[in-house]
């Protein structure tokens, strides 16, 4: 059964939960799932209220409009998605394709409620896994940051209503420009535990340092390397019996999960952004 | 600053969370913290709201009163705390001593708003350590589940106005008139991850039956031996190396961990039981 | 550069492990990895040498014939392998496909020293997945527990030289004739904590006992159901949050995860039985 | 049964395994365990082994002279320990005491084979625990970077013989010479997953960044700050709900355990440094 999620944010004041509460009351929304967050330090709240739109009073385009005086009364942000309508992936890979791999085949088993639109690559290597699995392949070859290329990349995304870019182990560096044309719709997954070793070679920096643990990160792009709000993460332990090379291969199931979670909580309409941090409900 | 904590459970219908909501901003309630949880399956509505009570409109003892309609209206279970009303406890242990030291020092440190009331034991291997922290000691010699015994502890707990038992590796099983006197109100540390290895020698079932991981479980006592609702579990790595003895020294600090999580979340009001299982708010 | 493995194990006894890495340094070889293990309760020795090739000074097949005195002395079980020798397995899949494209994938970018022979299914659902990896699958329409068709299996896997068989979520139970022909060369992943859980749907069975965690174990098949020799498990933090649908599909990402380990473990020769347990070297 | 541990290191090459297990073998020598490692990038070479006393053929006295010639010819550094030789602890704490507590409380119950020869704190705050544990406690007053506190520190410590000084969430610098008068025998907890977070105020650090795990890290001290060699870290999940007081209150557990994880393996000989990194035997 399709639902409608909201999800808002603003400054906090009293009246906020009560108001949108009786707002899906009012037009006898059944509510399906609803979680608020109020960071009492920067005093801004956010939800997330789900609701089922079979029964629901109002038809799906009239929702934003009948929510508009309310959003304005508390000076929110809010979001409107509906959980039939799958956003559309653009899938950035290099040469490494496991994560590649990974969201293609949850796509094809229907784990993630998304249509992949494309791949892009600066690399010839995973033309055919895009075939395989019946999925336009783009092959930007020179990096990413040349304007020509990004321009084509914008291109072939704007064309094709590309809601969601992942990088899936995407070597390139995006310009600032790029970046900020499509903020917090553009998803990374970095080879460590961040902050700790950021930028090149982790895998390096991490068997260099000693470390007993390694990690994988999911953050949306900023213009800031390796800085943008981190959305999950997750660990696994080494040992001194593992080399940069032992570390890479058991990094690489660490990678693939993390970004798939990230990519299924920002689908989902899970994630809000406010500073640098985001804040994930479950 | 104190708060007030609501913890609601009823059937699911709509306009519950619009009607607290509004409860709380009517009398000038300031919200720290709400959550709230539906089981669609079951059809059952949880929530737990944080209030501060400097500013809150009425005074501590009218808030249930002018709760009770509402309660009423919704066939509501409520139940209301203050942050500032430690519950007392008192810490049931046998011959290991990891979980009480463990609750001890939590307490002495002020890591756990509680009073540790008295520490009972069918052993007097503790009674230097109850002695140092000064806390009231007492030996009830036989088995608990000698009715004499089960008896004197009861008049000590409920002299006392103990709130809580915590068993901290009380190896005696007690009776279900006993239990039933106290409904959720007893928690106790199972150590494997329930429902694997049920009853007494967990450990060397573990090793018998080789597995990689080992666990320890904080539940609910319940007249029926490690079937009482979870509270919370948590796992730690093994491998062949682990003999039984060194499987025990692993699993003594996840005990003690996972039972201090579980004292914690009870206390502060974030646990709600239904059927066999448990709510437990973030 | 290719490695020779050796597996060993034996009634423990002084003496051993000088007599074998004199062995090997007295053909010239070094030594890349060793490990060993005593289970000093059950007195048996086990232990896992990889040396070079490149320079040994026995051919690959005189190494056998040269260890056989010294196996001989300390009744040793020996096992010799080759890292350059992949091994050849048979997938079997159900409905659930996650595991199958799984192990595909890494084996296809090279992150398995496998090769899939064939992939078997009661089903159809996963046809175009094996042909789109080009590997033969063959449809065994009915139940495997029908003699006929287990027959047909065994024919396949035999007359392919399958060295392992994965039960990657096959629903069907092999019989017991069928699993000893395979001693120690059936992998199945199940999709619980073992032993919590054991038989149909372990993810229901969680929901209804209300664990905090879930769990995946790869294991080893013997005649009894869920009580083979466990290889590895794993376990993700759950909540009230998540319903049976939620359960499942955290799941899967263990499922997959907890299995490619195992059949790593396996197919690198790290893997020692005894009794109902492993010995798994790292 | 009292054991003896050989540590041992030296470059790599062929026929040490086979050496070292001779020398134990001809004297005798039941081994109770045995563990190496081959650091194949820098040609190092690790082990350590450890066997009964009963039944050695030689005196505790006599082995580190029967094994000279033996170390000699591989140019190794050894260490020898007796399982039933406690090493001698000093703890330095300042105003939280978690670690401390968790500490005495370890070694009270007899879970750690030490003895905890002191406490030294720069505050009186934890006096009282240190009496109840009848631990001597000695108050150094100012910064410990000040020459002479440092001094009264080494008089102290030299001056009771004691092996290892662990900073228990002591949160004074100490000065190089300090350090490496003690070299690889002062161990440091430091409250974040290093090295993210290196320096004051990790959780504040951790609560910016907006990271979804927080850690903690064991290290041995240099004279470069929380850039030590790495003996254990560990890290447990967090999210938008925790504030820099939660963050801090999960990570007192994590510090807690890891701390006395590495001062376990420490004490039983588990661990050896090379360049700035760790080989930790399980």
């Amino acid at each position: 059964m399709a639902t409608a999620v909201l999800l808002l944010t603003c400054a906090d004041r009293p009246g906020i939960v009560a108001a949108v509460a009786e707002f899906v009351l009012r037009h006898g929304g059944n509510i399906v799932h609803a979680e608020q967050h109020t960071d009492r330090g920067a005093a801004v709240f956010f939800q997330r209220v789900e609701f089922e739109l079979d029964g629901f009073g109002l038809a799906r385009d009239e929702i934003e409009l009948a929510f508009a005086p309310l959003a304005e009364r508390f000076a929110m942000q809010s979001k409107l998605m509906f959980s039939d309508t799958r956003p559309r992936l653009a899938l950035f890979v290099s040469k490494q394709g496991h994560c590649l791999y990974d969201l293609l085949a949850r796509w094809r088993m229907g784990e993630l409620p998304v249509e992949v639109a494309m791949v892009i690559s600066n690399h010839l290597d995973h033309q055919p896994a895009a075939d395989s699995f019946s999925v336009p392949f783009h092959h930007l070859a020179v990096s990413a940051r040349d304007p020509k290329v990004e321009h084509q990349a914008l291109e072939l995304i704007e064309g094709e209503g590309v809601d969601v870019v992942v990088l899936a182990r995407y070597m390139q560096i995006l310009s600032s420009a790029f970046v900020e044309r499509l903020p917090h719709r553009i998803i990374n997954i970095h080879h460590s535990f961040l902050p700790a070793f950021v930028g090149a070679h982790p895998y390096r920096q991490a068997a260099e340092r000693g470390v007993k643990l390694i990690g994988a990160t999911a953050h949306y792009v900023t213009s800031i390397l390796d800085e943008g709000p981190i959305i999950d993460q997750d660990v696994v332990r080494v040992s001194h019996r593992d080399d940069v090379e032992r570390l890479a291969q058991k990094g690489r199931d660490l990678e693939a999960i993390v970004l798939a979670r990230a990519v299924r909580a920002h689908v989902e309409g899970r994630v809000l952004v406010y500073g640098n941090r985001t804040v994930v409900f479950s």
